[in-house]
């Protein structure tokens, strides 16, 4: 349930339908975007005090039937969410570059690559210590060295850095060497995670499950924006079909769909996407021409000495190569929007 | 098995090879880019022959495991096929832009949507003739009537026409009344209709099947351009997944994939791939960006009226809008890659 | 919309019944049980002949809202429909083992599987002559030349023969030749296929299509059915998913989810949907246990020298061996079914 | 790497083997069967020793490229797995049943279901006390509080039970509590919690994941099994796919297919995998033909009033009338398989 306030409602008058919610035994959580306050609601029966709710002063309408994922969708948040990392934003009118390898492999193999991120137009490092790996026998990343590397490149670089975290016992230490947690696409419905994440103030990372609908997408996004963490990015990074050629099917619908559903910005991951250096290219410019808020790929500095996936790491030239066309299209699409804001 | 000639090779060394091939039971398929020319053969047994065959005079190179659609393959074309309609161009330096109604219900209807299409900045009209539906009791299309409605239209508005054929025994005379042949998703393994449309010299327009892999998709334009048509249109337009937020998954990886692995202009169906109208623009530039030659978009005089497909129908103005904007993107990527030819 | 008659309507009630749906333009088709007597009534625009039916004499109740299938389904037909072939029945109280090899090769081959499949327990042999290959450069079947062969060894061994047909050109001519009319899963919704076989009198085998949700599978039953041809056999294959350690992936539950809104028998083909001989047996048994009216696998005297599916045919042993189990495990359900009806 | 000792191999022949591993810095799995003793070796570069293996006295054969999960393999182990719990066994010459609410709801909802589980055939007794749910507004479990009514019904009824772990950190103290551990399809590749399962010595009950291969399903199997962790029962419970008349397609072949491939034994969860009451017989009966040791099905005192999955959980008058069946239809295989044991 959503309750809308009027402009310019008191602060009073907020405090009271706060205090009418958690009377009744639910949660508020509100969202002040400075123009408008809205109260987004939840707990066992709380549908039941909607009239009630409705009369309190202040208030201009109660949505009785939001989407699941209330707090995640644009009927709570119409205006696009930008998320800050340092000085790094994500949503609204920038686009954002993550790069790095796929698992940080040593400090010279991070250092190189951090700075080939860097130089090649960059705006956050990526690397993964704890890698989930399919079998038990493959590398599973070098844990907190790693991660002493990653905050020691980002330092070094002064980019802020993104890795994955795997265990809810690692969340509240991993977050101290890293600006932005990952959730990786099998972890997305660990919802134990989830939890977890949520109750930092962290920025998110969440891929996109392999096997997930964008709603149940959405509905993750939710577990983490209900346990009081605002900061999400979403990830589209292929699902799952028949289709053998790519490692997995980029579904490029999911770009504008997940925006027209949600506030959240949503970033593309072509690498895990296609699997393949070849597509990296056409489908980034595509993630830019769909909408997209940024993209993540991986780049090594050596990728044939790659520890893992070094068939869809770029290396320095190609990321920087691309970095250049993403950012000549995105500028291009920017102004295109400037012009005229009427969609087909 | 591919023979590749001698740049300048002689009239009769073609001839010979020719020969060569068809005495041992074999068929030849000669491709003359004007540069160089490329000799396709097949046949049982045919392997056999390699040595042979690359000891006769002429003969450069004789390439004994091309992919299975070898006619379809850049090995055997490395230049982008361009397909010529009326004044119309498929592939190379042009993008087309294919639009029309779902199904042709009426003279007003079409008339109507025709002017739309042009006016609105459309290259060719599609409409349905033969609909292919789920339900035997859902509306079939008018069929002759509808094609002459089609001819009339396309005649009127001086604009190349597109229409499904469904049957075996309607492609000669269907021709008569169409620009370019489309074979629909569901039929794309009908092969005897593949088969059927090889032997007329209409370009055919071949959508992927929603279940098909990329390879069984040029394998079915393998069975249209082994028959002796070399016009050939490859239409993505969306895979069947476990999404149910779109009506397909539009996979956009496969502009790029078949346009590595083949030399056929390959266009998108935004319609079809998402059944949503606010998707239709987003997706549209996508492909542009990814590299398709053309769209071919659903459009409707008044979509709420439609017979079929009523919900993913765009208004002429909705159209005319998308052009413009599809166009712009399309003229900007194309400076973009006469400035740098190297892709990441 | 479905009109049910009441208990010994008179043939002159009836009578009137049919002619008021037609002078509204639709069309009826009537199911006969012996016990009572159901209209099948479509066409456009006759939903609003609804109250006029229900007050005509003899007239027990108007179905309005049907399934899309609506001959094809349990509301139609409460009894399960069983087609003859000769002296064979499918559907009911028997289990029908239909064998034979993927493609007609020679003589010798058909002859030698043909003896296979009759001593070894078979009740119809089956055999391609047209084959539907990925490849056009794959063997495509030896066409009537096959065909006269299949009808030679079914004689031969007294046995009916099942065949498929891919064009709606070669209907007429092979059911000369054939008993049963397969349309194969990549032609499941080839509409003016199902609507040529529709116009036959012959039984036919509906290949469950591998991208197909078991409505649009009973859809195309309905084609068939509205055509005037009642006698479908629908055929669980396998549908095409993500995995890839089996050829496809079976859907053992389609078979008691056909069995709940269909009259017709249903068979399970275990080689396509498998391609492992391995599996072939596990996924029989399973078959039956899941109700499942017969099976129809791929033998070959030799698998071998097949020309193709080569890894999924039976040897004769096999064969006989899996004949055996599959009976024995018909029988004890049989038994069972017997001595408790209700269901979990 | 598996080593395969000598028939009679020597006690310090076999710490041979093991030592020389660890002092190339492998890790060694040993399983003695009694009648051989098998050692699966593992570690970065491990490969080299081989030879040096080879030629240590006792051994026999030492198998290079073994599948990646090499112990879970029928190569380390052609042997079935028989786990034991309490005095239930799953694998080898059983069938065992496994049955529950979705959810446990209240001390009354539990004993009411466990009584009918137990007086109705079921073997073991399931529960969530943590509920993995789409939306984190939806009922999540009643914890400690439904471990603790777990444990009592279960010591009530004498019969052990099952119930899933979320979090890594909740496993060692809800072990204290159940008697097997179910990780659920959403945590099938939850490394971390994979890992941690494995360092117990509770039996873990591991479903498949629904977008998961086989063959990354016994890559997971492999992780709990390196772990230290020889029981771990695998459980096949439906894969997504496009059909939506079932909530997911049970994968009827994966059931023989993981049974050829790995020693472990195999349940089928028809509750998920269908989602409708009335498909849950007729797959259980086919499940028990295509070979699985058990099942694992949902039962409520009172379905309507069930928090979660209402719409599969049997009735306990169903579940006895299932149990029933299932069983007499286990004993006739077990007959037939003791009359004859070649497959086809």
């Amino acid at each position: 349930m959503i309750v809308i306030m009027r402009d310019g409602a008191a602060v009073k008058e907020i405090s009271g339908v706060i205090r009418s919610v958690e009377s009744a035994g639910g949660q508020a959580h509100v969202l002040n975007s400075g123009q408008r306050v809205v109260i987004g609601v939840n707990g066992p029966g709380i549908e039941t005090t909607s009239k009630q709710l409705g009369a309190l002063a202040g208030v201009r309408e109660v949505v009785t039937s939001p989407p699941p994922f209330q707090l995640a969708s644009r009927l709570f948040n119409p205006d696009d969410t930008v998320i800050k990392v340092g000085k790094v934003a994500i949503g609204g009118g920038t686009f954002t570059i993550i790069a790095g390898p796929c698992s940080i492999e040593s400090e010279e193999q991070l250092m190189k690559t951090a700075e080939a991120v860097k130089t090649g137009g960059g705006d956050m490092l990526r690397g993964g210590a704890f890698k989930p790996r399919t079998s038990p026998y493959a590398f599973q990343g070098l844990g907190l060295k790693g991660l002493k590397l990653l905050a020691q490149a980002g330092q070094a670089f002064d980019i802020p850095v993104v890795t994955e975290v795997l265990d809810t016992r690692d969340v509240s230490w991993v977050s101290e060497y890293t600006d932005v947690i990952q959730i990786g696409a099998r972890n997305m419905q660990n919802f134990s995670l989830l939890k977890e994440v949520g109750k930092t103030n962290k920025p998110i990372l969440l891929k996109r499950g392999m096997l997930s609908t964008i709603e149940e997408w959405l509905n993750c996004a939710e577990y983490i924006l209900n346990g009081g963490n605002t900061h999400v990015i979403l990830c589209e990074r292929g699902i799952r079909t028949f289709e053998t050629y790519t490692r997995n099917t980029l579904d490029i619908s999911a770009v504008p769909a997940a925006k027209e559903l949600s506030h959240l910005p949503v970033i593309v991951d072509p690498s895990h996407a296609t699997g393949k250096i070849s597509l990296i290219g056409p489908t980034s410019l595509a993630s830019v021409a769909a909408g997209a808020n940024g993209l993540t790929v991986e780049v090594h500095c050596n990728p044939k000495e790659a520890l893992s996936d070094k068939d869809q790491a770029l290396t320095p030239a190609q990321f920087s190569d691309l970095s250049i066309k993403v950012r000549a299209l995105y500028k291009f699409m920017s102004t295109q929007a400037d012009n005229a804001n009427d969609q087909p």
